[in-house]
């Protein structure tokens, strides 16, 4: 591999059952944006996941269902547009205890529906969580970043320039500044908070990390999807919100760094970059077993 | 191979058409979870079935037919969840002689509708039968240990530790007393018991047999869908109960070993495992024919 | 490749467009049955047919077109039950002159509405036709075996044996007095008949081939709606009811003898013969050009 | 490669995002023909381009998401037959400016919905854009050629000599007279037009260029729709329409030229030749970077 990982796989003992590797929930997607949550949770699967299930405005179920069979499904109440509903957040509360990890907002529009159950979400806070995509709008909605400090450790953020910006209102071509708001968000709420660019900075209150790997090919429709199945997976066999960040952010840009070597920059779309994931894991595998 | 098959492949004559080779029922599924129901039957084509059919709720049927054009599915009268509805045995019913083989169970929910299925499908003692997953958890419910025996030759159960403890009241954690239990039950009704773990036993009313492939990758979603599919397609080409479970429970453990060494144990997911069904198959040709 | 082909594939020319290649049609399908019409409909594209559609029973479009992008479908009117309605015919009849071949039967069923179409497509005698599976049965159910004789010079049958059965009323297992019906039935309708089996041998009034290629692992399930697909599109691209079926009964053979080398007699299945057919297909190019 | 390529392909900056390889929309499809405008939008995908959005009729949403998760899917007023109703343009208009190119045509059929899109899409004269197939058929039923000239300068048509025919009343068999009218048609409008065949020409008022890859294989369904997509995404990129016309033409014949020497002429499908369009662009990477 290109560089070290920052952190070590989890590992799998030989008397295993599949809860033993976490059961996560990704929750997203709406029509018109359903391989988003589907990538996430397929991601998740080839991560490392026992049981990944998918929560879906009902609409969407069968399409997000069709891209990969070992997915469970949960068809969520929504409108007439396929998005999530106001009422979405009482059919997903009862199953926040059932899962080890959610990730939460690809392809989810911004919505009433989606507001709710992000606000219900942030307020899990023993929950391992990854905000990504419209659920760091919703954020942004609320202006979280003024408001009381709450203990987050378990919560990981995604944004990539522009949705970072909404959040702490830096200017998304001013990168130096955007990391340091980061860092001041991530210190306010204790939240581990990914800065994607060119390379990725991982910060947590006290700490920074740069990632090693990826390349331009990856910024594509889907990618950032991907990774947020990859982080929730992470968080859901036990890694810590700065490890499972660091971790994830380093095997996205490995898996991409494979997908461009095959099929080049431009040619790849976040499919192949999935499609590289259980390579780059296996590689854990032959060094640490 | 790593280690030697505990029964012969099901041989093939020159002059075959499908219908030598078994027509199979794999009977399951329900919405969001409709692909564990299409694993288990891509299963049994990949295993040699000639002939496959899928039971599944009317509203899984397309879904369900898009994983494979091969497959022929039956929709079944279903409700509003898109679950087995209480007139579903109705349509299934004249269907069990049809069959060379049933397999039930993957994805199907214990509601009402499942109940009276696995309750019909369990008197038809003389169709070789594999009951998994939720058909377990049925029989569970109608405390069918407890029942008088039946001659239940030709039936294969499937349980995970958690299915076996509530079939046998024996905690999933402990091993040994599970084994015990089940083979307690499979001397009780004449069946044959998978006991899954790593690794693997299956036992019937004297026997036990103790599996040497696999890994701890398998635990994963689907991936007992998968050894549903490869039983009950065995059981149709006319293995017996014991030699259809131990050669299934090796083929599915060599499959998954093939998969994880292609593409590491945390990186598979169950599809992966299917993919490799034909070449652990294959191998059996090239050493008997 | 294991024998000589009985026949020259089509050549191109080098200032083609895809019309040059055939138009053909694949007709047939059902709700439950929909893959068996995807799989000709694939089989004619992968043959060299420019332009493939697939007239499905409306029901059933979505799933068929989810196979394969490069396939239209033209929606049939259909039945509560996704079967072809007896309106379907009145879609269907001014579409038969903007084909060069029409393949028929394969998922179809043989209900009032396949009875229909089968009988009116019978009466084109001009256009290149394929029938299969149903459509068999259809023909049987009108006893077209004593009906007056039309000249059907452009009329390929494939039945296996149990078809052929219901066709001729000679008894499925014995195989030299069903060739003799096939060649009976086959000089009173001046029709080409492919016997399935092993061997499978082609008929015409006067004629018998006997085919060099396949294996007991095509006896599976969408084999056959495979082979309508290839002669299909044979025939659209100008060749002899003669010269297609038996090349198209080569070529089918010699794909599922590459899959079976690649995944094993049990572990393929129609999908994975269907992936060969190219490079059968494109050694002819490197032979003959 | 077979010969040089007639244009640079659009670097990559290190420090990117999606937004910087273009927003591009692919427009059309209908139903029965969905699989046109997936083909066009995954092609975009493959050249490169960040985000692809693929505007269709409501009812093809989900048969055309089904094709690719990365693909985002726009839903539009359709009518009953699953084409694009007259109020298409409605939803569509307030889109022009949000994308770099647009792409138009594949499988939309001719219907009023679908002439009213053309007309509104053609007066954007400053957005890059593809008009293909029908949108080109549609341009023939105005009487396009005869109408008072607009700067056109960012307009790409790719008709076949069927649809060049209809547009300029030339035979579509007299191949030296349709390449003429092609560039009268140019230069009254100042357009570039792909004048497909074998080899394709391309010309815009003043000059010509003609293609050195391809081969008679590609003359297959859905082969021009991954053109389109091709085209559509160069534009985006921000090359000009002669350039992004004559290095599309290249690319895709280089990767029908992959194809058929994988999968042979007759065996190919659009398919095959789309999934090679990473490896010829990948070429480009390793030339130049």
């Amino acid at each position: 591999m290109s560089s070290l990982p920052p952190a070590a796989f989890p590992q799998r003992e030989h008397d295993s059952h599949k809860g033993n590797f976490g059961r996560v929930m990704l929750c997203g997607g709406s029509r018109g944006m359903a391989g988003s949550i589907a990538l996430a949770s397929i991601a998740a699967l080839h991560t490392g996941s026992g049981l990944v299930s998918a929560a879906i405005p009902d609409r969407c179920l069968e399409t997000v269902a069709s891209f990969h069979p070992c997915l469970m499904t949960i068809p969520v109440a929504d409108d007439a547009q396929g998005r999530f509903s106001v009422d979405a957040i009482t059919t997903l509360a009862p199953s926040l205890d059932r899962f080890d990890a959610w990730g939460c907002g690809p392809g989810m529009t911004t919505g009433e529906g989606s507001m709710r159950i992000v606000q219900h979400v942030l307020q899990a806070t023993k929950l391992a969580r990854v905000f990504d995509a419209d659920s760091l709008n919703c954020l942004a909605k609320i202006n979280w970043g003024q408001q009381p400090p709450l203990n987050h450790h378990h919560l990981v953020l995604t944004p990539h320039p522009g949705e970072l910006s909404r959040l702490t209102h830096v200017d998304a071509k001013n990168r130096d500044l955007q990391i340091e708001a980061a860092q001041n968000l991530a210190a306010h709420h204790h939240v581990t908070i990914v800065v994607k660019g060119g390379p990725s900075v991982v910060v947590d209150a006290t700490r920074r990390w740069t990632n090693s790997t990826g390349n331009p090919g990856m910024a594509t429709a889907g990618s950032g999807d991907v990774l947020t199945g990859v982080i929730t997976s992470l968080l859901g066999q036990g890694l810590s919100a700065w490890d499972a960040a660091r971790l994830g952010v380093w095997i996205h840009g490995a898996a991409g760094d494979k997908a461009a070597a095959r099929h080049g920059q431009a040619g790849m779309t976040a499919w192949e970059l999935l499609a590289e994931l259980p390579q780059v894991i296996a590689a854990f595998d032959s060094e640490s077993m």
